[in-house]
């Protein structure tokens, strides 16, 4: 089958490799139909080594089952199914807390952005999709995988409720599924941190009530005006940087949240007094277990809701991913949908 | 009248020092009639440069009203009051959303160890003890003023609730506060992590269920093993030194919570994948807004319900302050309740 490998920074490729197998009864084979890039994927694509066996890339999916171990009891063959990036069991402690993304038989997806997948736990895993949805429905359906989730995540976790002000840093595609997820949430001011206009259009047809351009002292002094001097109740971090997390917590009002999604580029950063401890600002999030929310969100996309796939404003086959790279990381595209 | 005041690390004296004089309408003036020494007075006493004219010290008090400025309406002299370690307007935005620590018109005493006191915004800040209470309680309600008010926010913002776990680290006051705090909010599962057993044994009458003398990795495979292996859904941490941290982000649950009572002595620290993230762990508290719950509990001490003042383990008065800070730093004492 063909699959994207990374083999290095900038290096991307459509690769012949063996079909995958199921080695496990209780593991399903997927035929991939729908992926795309995320932007942890430009980490590597930024920083990865020279990897002469290249790596599997891709953690989100929808696809069609082809083959299901002895074990598997929810899906059958022909089922679509949305694969979130983690697999997890679904009835650990921690799944059972809602934390899949801690399951104790869970791991992270590679290897979604290629024509087949094994889907480990799959009925832990994987949610199927009714048959007969309509098609194009499927790249919202595709972002419950993770970007939408994330998003969605962020707002949860950073305690977002009626009348919150909320501010979100970064318009990335995952900031613009945090603002869609406040708006849900029913946030009354949300406040958009981000430069692209293009990004920060969309930002405002998804909720986005103020945009802020603005970075380092003149961000925060921007968003303290808005929020009259008082900052923002949740701040949902969805970049990962150290600027990022400096603008959070100059800009959380005191008792707090900042709710983090981006990938933490840092171990170490400041939560002494003088940042998070003095206004007893609470720091959350984490990778976020999708799978928890997934059966509750999913009837909001297939109802119309909510329309989360528009952070997808390109579409190129699995043979041109590499383009597909090359547009998110130069920001010429928000967020790129793969058909395998 | 007399005042402690500190002069350097380990310097600390009762002198004369003129009395305060109320300045503004807002303000009242009291007689102290129980103060004590905190956990944190420790760390002056242990770092404070050489300071001739001296620092003033103390934050916890009970003291009879003297004489209220003209704008005071809820005090009237000869009124008992219990005054928190900060003092806050009471109206502003940041106190009505129950963070008095924050407000606008806020600090933190100094000088409660002495024998009067101003109290700024005295409405928003002091608490009347009704008429006739009991003198017994007064150790219990001068808790109220700080410690046991925050062992109980390092419990609530750690969502303690029934059937919780909670591991406290620390078994100084505010750890044992914190014990019985978690114990009062139902927790089922209580480890209070300390190795001083006149400390543990009370911890174990307030509450713990599990005393764990071991630090470092033979601490934290400890609580593991106590959790079956999952971690504690909440880990009040009541020291504030980085050990305390690392130990409470490794026991930590996935998804559960860190909080923070104990005044960090660092500012920078993990927080990416590998620490917090990783998990979804959260990290909360700061200083404990003691006036949004006073009112609250005020009642479970005039009724019994609970005897938080049982951290006191000695009792001396003002004129021997210097040996109260020996006492306790040298751990003999838990905490010395001090008599102006």
């Amino acid at each position: 089958m063909k699959a994207a490998l990374m083999f290095g920074a900038g290096d991307v490729r459509v690769v012949e490799v063996p079909d995958p197998v199921i080695q496990k009864p209780t593991e399903a084979l997927i035929r991939v139909t729908y992926a795309c890039v995320c932007g942890s994927d430009l980490h590597p694509y930024h920083g990865l080594a020279d990897t002469p066996e290249g790596v599997s890339m891709g953690h989100e999916s929808i696809g069609v089952v082809e083959e299901v171990g002895a074990d598997v009891r929810t899906l059958v063959v022909g089922d679509t199914v949305i694969v979130p990036f983690a697999w997890s069991d679904g009835t650990c402690a921690f799944c059972r807390d809602g934390v899949h993304t801690s399951c104790v038989h869970g791991g992270f997806f590679s290897g979604a952005q290629a024509e087949k997948m094994i889907v480990p736990y799959a009925d832990g895993t994987a949610v199927v999709v009714p048959a007969g949805t309509d098609e194009s429905l499927m790249p919202s359906l595709l972002t419950l995988s993770d970007v939408y989730l994330t998003g969605y995540h962020a707002a949860v976790r950073g305690g977002v409720t009626a009348g919150t002000t909320v501010t979100v840093v970064g318009d990335g595609a995952v900031g613009l599924s945090a603002v869609l997820a406040a708006k849900q949430l029913g946030a009354e001011t949300i406040i958009l941190m981000g430069r692209h206009t293009a990004r920060t259009d969309l930002g405002r047809e998804l909720g986005a009530t103020h945009l802020v351009a603005e970075r380092g002292d003149d961000g925060v002094a921007k968003v303290m005006e808005i929020t009259g001097g008082l900052g923002s109740h949740a701040v949902l971090e969805a970049v990962g940087h150290m600027p990022a997390y400096e603008q959070a917590y100059r800009i959380v009002r005191p008792g707090g949240t900042i709710s983090r999604v981006g990938l933490p580029q840092y171990e170490d950063a400041p939560v002494g007094f003088g940042s998070l401890f003095g206004k007893n600002a609470t720091l959350t999030g984490g990778p976020a277990p999708v799978r928890a929310y997934l059966e509750q969100i999913l009837p909001q996309v297939l109802d119309g809701t909510i329309n989360p796939g528009r952070v997808f404003d390109r579409e190129l086959p699995l043979d041109d991913i590499a383009q597909a790279y090359r547009l998110m990381d130069s920001r010429e595209a928000i967020k790129v949908l793969i058909r395998p």
